[in-house]
């Protein structure tokens, strides 16, 4: 049987609960405010379609300036193909044949494809996939500090670049980055090291792409770049507060949550559990905010509960049925936990959107 | 475009990863040990969905010998009744005219029906919701320690029992709790001290029922039970066999990864992030166990990324391409990911099965 999703019109106050929600006003907001500073310093911007997998909104950046679409996995770029967008990076090593031959006919499709590798491995196995009638855009991947995938040196990162330049069906497309929060120097140091090393090895390097919400709006810091990607800002949640990046009033995803017990005077539960917020913690003690209750915490979940510590709040606190809103930790793993996006003009439910490529792992 | 799901037959080495995979023998012997062990004790036993999620698995506990299964949410049951199980119980304060009303139809469609509340508020809504012409079960949810939802003694148990007897729609059913891993002295004392209540109040108790795979081999240790409910165990994981359930060669599942990037001597990266493996920690420090490399701990989870630290790894550890397996901290919230689940027979894949009930959440 089908889930009751909620049709166009409707109030807030009568959807079922746990929902998470989207606040028209405050997404049009955040996906304006950016571009806005990209454009700004000059820089592209190609935002990372985690956070709402969902075509309609990678439609709005697009149609905002951003010059394309940043994916994770071959899966989610061919979601976005059939949507119609052509300029695809995917920041991931692609291996195996399946997956391969899966990308192979992903680049056939679309005008500007490309990929990222850090190791030989990974270059062998696009080498061998892809010739000089469809050749395939491949970046470095640059551990600039963030400790994830990466090369160590900017020595490291020329001699791969050579090697894909070297390869018949491959074309070397610049450096990226996942860049630590609040590490711009070190990040500039190393992509401007790498730069003067390809010049001198006579290798043109047409993108340098650096990424992230939390400095998003530091992005000026790294002059060597010349594109930004960021996914988390579309929506924000508490961790970008945290981080400076917004003030709460640009949250634009709330969790809605019913109170389903009370069975003592500093506990309640909420119909929220880790099937809605996820257990992801970022640094957090607690699970979500309850813009209604900001002193009450979230301190447990399972499954289909949360449960609320209610010690640090005055009066009675929420009751059982009473509905409240919850600002989640992380808001992309949120995203893949829902079939369907509901959004919202604060009041009613504007529309409802299939999560086009939710669960696309591969 | 549909993700490529692997055909019966395909070698497990083939498969595109991250994936979680279910041993089908070691599946059935966690289903027909634990009915055993529930029919040698002459208990009844419900087996929780929430594991699963998957009709078929269902009907192979009921085959072994459950009187009926365990939903946490409405929308879950649906799907079950669907299937043609006939009898539900719904561990949950159910709330709210939309679900109520679903509630009711779900009611009308199967032979026994029977929901959880520990508070006056659901027990009004049922109230209102139900008629003397189809009735309703419901039993009270009884807090024996575990700090989530119940009634918090034996008093207020029976005060809330004699308010569903009152009602004309409603039938009392029982007592139900979600016990403490380490706690049946506890569990018994409440339990038996609310049957006695009950009974001087005059009121007939059909079902106690307990749950839990931590303890389920010490269900007989609360004398006082009718009926145990119980989800993970069919799978088991790694808190499983921490919590002495079970020794790892009974885990059942395990998520398929593949080593992505090594990006220095002592850290690797899997394709195993977030969305394979989730956060729950339940916990342990880390995210999941690598079969291969048990020295090795997963250290940070992005969404598609893993971050394993290979420090007390000896030899050179695992290499780009290379596959493993990880038996997760949490079986069930991985469940929640995917559409559907891989089964095999060690070797090669023996069936691909709708996940039916992932994410319903209502």
């Amino acid at each position: 049987m089908d889930a009751p999703w909620p049709a166009p019109g409707t109030p807030l106050t009568e959807l079922m609960t746990p929902l998470p929600v989207i606040d028209e006003a405050r997404l049009a907001g955040n996906i304006a405010r950016v571009q806005d500073y990209m454009t700004g310093i000059g820089r592209n911007f190609r935002p990372h379609i985690k956070t709402h997998k969902l075509p309609e909104l990678a439609a709005a950046q697009v149609e905002a300036g951003a010059v394309g679409i940043n994916c994770q996995k071959v899966t989610e770029a061919e979601v976005f193909a059939e949507a119609g967008f052509d300029d695809i990076l995917i920041t991931y090593n692609i291996l195996g044949p399946a997956r391969l031959a899966r990308l192979r006919a992903l680049n056939d499709r679309i005008a500007a494809l490309s990929v990222t590798a850090d190791n030989a491995v990974t270059v062998r196995g696009l080498a061998d996939t892809f010739g000089p009638d469809r050749p395939l855009t491949v970046l470095v991947e640059c551990d600039t500090s963030a400790g994830r995938c990466g090369v160590q040196t900017a020595g490291d990162a020329v001699a791969l670049a050579q090697e894909i330049a070297r390869a018949e069906g491959l074309r070397f497309g610049g450096l990226m980055t996942y860049p630590p929060s609040g590490g711009a120097a070190k990040v500039e140091a190393f992509l401007s090291e790498t730069l003067t090393l390809l010049s001198q090895a006579g290798l043109p390097c047409p993108t340098v792409s650096i990424g992230g919400t939390p400095d998003l709006f530091l992005s000026d810091q790294v002059p060597s770049a010349t594109e930004h990607r960021a996914g988390t800002y579309i929506y924000n949640d508490r961790a970008m507060v945290r981080a400076g990046h917004v003030g709460p009033e640009h949250c634009a995803m709330h969790i809605l949550a019913t109170v389903v017990s009370r069975p003592t005077e500093t506990r309640a539960i909420v119909d929220a559990g880790s099937k809605a917020l996820t257990s992801d913690l970022l640094g957090f003690q607690d699970h979500g905010l309850i813009e209604e209750y900001p002193d009450a915490r979230i301190v447990a979940l399972s499954e289909e509960h949360g449960t609320v510590d209610l010690s640090a709040v005055e009066g009675p606190g929420p009751q059982v049925g009473e509905m409240v809103r919850v600002v989640p930790n992380h808001t992309c793993v949120v995203t893949n936990l829902f079939d369907r996006m509901v959004f919202h003009d604060g009041a009613r439910v504007t529309r409802v959107v299939d999560v086009a490529a939710r669960g696309k792992v591969w």
